[in-house]
């Protein structure tokens, strides 16, 4: 008889000792796929808690990137810190931490220190410029790995285009996907640990924000290394396809089009009553097209400036090519598509109440229901495992719990939050 | 006596029925990280063989986006590709394919006929919409998805700011975070299948570029789904911190400073000679920072100005203000730290000669080397892959190799590249 899992990683348990925001983020898509996550947090809590739109005091994101988690208030500086950190690592599989490089170092809880008391732990580290190097050290935002990495430069428009200076992607892409790296390396050294003729010790795992960047940039680097192009940025246009561009629309807003094979340029041609263009030379093949890309860009403009983005996706989409309006929030929120795919959910959150979270990616077949409690209060669940580890130990609970800096009191939440479930 | 691993994902074998960017992104991550790819070409190889940059027809890109990979031909079109496919996902642990939905049912290469001939394989469908919902049967490029996915709406400049359209982030973030997500499942579906209490049977991974950027949107759901905020874009600048933005300086350059804390705020205002702004109730703490950014972050500009951005980087960054130049391809390949770290590796590929190359991501103390060799020539492993497999089954070598379409001619280059090996 086989239990039913929480996810591909039921069973396997991770202590976060991060902040901000990638180390959380990788720690989030383990708790997602079933890993039981404890966060410590210092007693004021992560500063992401702060972040963004508030109700009374409380980032409506920390539903979000605080889910699945469970929160323990440790303050690292007090004296008995170290031993309960210890104490919890010999009862994880993980720890993910995205100190700067050297701290835990500073404060008795390097890797030798965990291995210790854990010898087959898997140890990921999250930082801006990685743990080795000249510039480990430096501290970094993500915007600054996102311009280290490459990404500013390309995001941008044409030279000569715009005055303004090259706009941010978003959100913080260099932390997140530095964050599905780490995942992606702590899973891998689980799955190693398990071979046969591996050695049964834990791997560690080194994850650049820099590097992380720096990864996707395709041909970037072999495109200068082997011809000394530097690439440039092409702003709403792709630089290796052509027709697929943002096109302007008479209600202000702009219809992606994407007809850049030959025969969805057929397709667009003959929507935009311009079926002439699918012979002329200059638009024969990709590679013609995008060497005359401006006056391409500019008829099929003259055509979906006659309607509204509405429409003009509309009349794309009965034509077979692929198209869309520029989504906003409600969009996304209101797509049934999301919704079909539980990829958007409603979710009754104890502290702010009824709101949507994304869903859970990758889907699995592992069988979770993926969301098991939103974002908990700082310290909600110090109680319940401070009280569990001494259990385990040979230390009475009080002496572990020293360090916690945080009432039983505050355990409260934790029992809500355990009961909390996704909508369907 | 422990053999050297190839990394931490050694001894998987996968099979990769993919095309363009994202599935073949999922297995140049699983191959850096040990795993053995075959990757299923048409007679004609995968397109992305001629995006971009190219060296005699070769696009420089391949080299990165195929390597470690076991090129096969086989013209899924043929009368006997399926027998031959389902040999040799016999003997592999994982399938990873990017078609449209429904493709490869239309072919008999449906889940339940892959899983006939290997009943602990792990089967990723990495899509556009993914495999459920009303528009699944959609064609998606990356574009379309991540308009979708509400990443292209964000990265903008604030409303009114600019008449251009949405910059396109500048490379192809929907497939490629699309990929690493899909590696994520796959490792998580090898692990959860080790289990002593798991079934022994495959799991599924199904991911969707829209749902991954939507994944990514930090609390733009939320946000919505509480308080009906719809996230607006911010530009160069963040809508939580300030200041951190691009500054333009004298030679027409930008530099990036992000000193959003109150000890780097301070360090920042003595920098800039304005040690008065630190004591400005205006600028106390973060959240008023933020809401009096264009007045802050034109002192910040009146400073940058009157430097070049290299001296204002370097004034930072001695200041101990996080800062950087925006990069291109050549700062990139010239940064050191990368350079020290692996991560910008010089590598003579027998195709189109010197080059370089992207290290690993994540970096695991598996014990890789990491760069095999680089992107094959199409079907250079036909021969050898087929061979083998015909020699493990009942089956004669030409029977299965007569839907190679590949003369054993094209294997030389495999000889090579296994020779193949990155620079320190």
């Amino acid at each position: 008889m086989t239990k039913p899992l929480n996810g591909p990683l039921d069973g396997i348990r991770v202590l976060e000792l991060g902040h901000f925001i990638a180390a959380p983020y990788c720690t989030r898509l383990l708790g997602d796929l079933g890993a039981e996550v404890i966060k410590i947090e210092p007693p004021g809590g992560d500063p992401v808690r702060t972040w963004g739109a508030q109700i009374d005091g409380n980032s409506v994101w920390w539903s979000v990137h605080g889910r699945n988690k469970k929160s323990v208030v440790i303050d690292l500086k007090s004296d008995d810190a170290r031993e309960t950190i210890l104490k919890l690592v010999a009862t994880c599989d993980v720890v993910v931490e995205n100190f700067r490089p050297g701290y835990l170092s500073r404060i008795g809880l390097d890797d030798d220190a965990l291995r210790r008391v854990r010898p087959d732990l898997v140890i990921a580290h999250v930082s801006g410029f990685g743990q080795t190097g000249p510039d480990c050290d430096r501290a970094a935002f993500g915007v600054i790995g996102e311009a280290i990495g490459g990404l500013r430069y390309l995001t941008n428009h044409a030279d000569g285009e715009s005055d303004l200076p090259p706009v941010r992607v978003g959100v913080s892409i260099g932390d997140t996907v530095a964050g599905i790296y780490a995942a992606l390396g702590v899973v891998s050294e689980l799955l190693r640990r398990t071979k046969d003729d591996a050695p049964q010790q834990g791997g560690t795992v080194d994850v650049a924000l820099t590097d992380s960047v720096l990864s996707l940039m395709e041909g970037l680097l072999p495109e200068y290394g082997s011809l000394g192009h530097v690439r440039q940025p092409t702003g709403s246009r792709i630089p290796t396809a052509a027709p697929t561009n943002a096109y302007p629309c008479k209600d202000g807003k702009w219809v992606l089009i994407a007809a850049n094979s030959e025969p969805l340029f057929h397709r667009l041609t003959d929507l935009i009553g311009l079926p002439e263009l699918a012979e002329d030379p200059r638009f024969a093949g990709n590679g013609n097209r995008v060497a005359n890309v401006e006056v391409l860009d500019a008829a099929i403009a003259g055509w979906t400036r006659r309607h509204t983005a509405e429409e003009a996706d509309r009349l794309c989409s009965d034509a077979g090519i692929p198209s869309t309006l520029v989504y906003t929030a409600k969009e996304c929120a209101e797509s049934e598509q999301f919704r079909a795919r539980g990829m958007v959910r409603e979710i009754d959150d104890p502290i702010i109440g009824k709101t949507l979270h994304p869903g859970i990616v990758p889907q699995t077949s592992g069988g979770q229901d993926g969301i098991r409690w939103t974002g908990p209060a700082v310290g909600a669940h110090t109680d319940e495992v401070l009280r569990e580890l001494a259990g385990k130990g040979a230390e009475p609970p009080e002496d572990a719990m020293k360090s916690c800096g945080c009432s039983a009191a505050a355990v409260s939440h934790s029992d809500n939050s355990r009961e909390q479930r996704a909508s369907p």
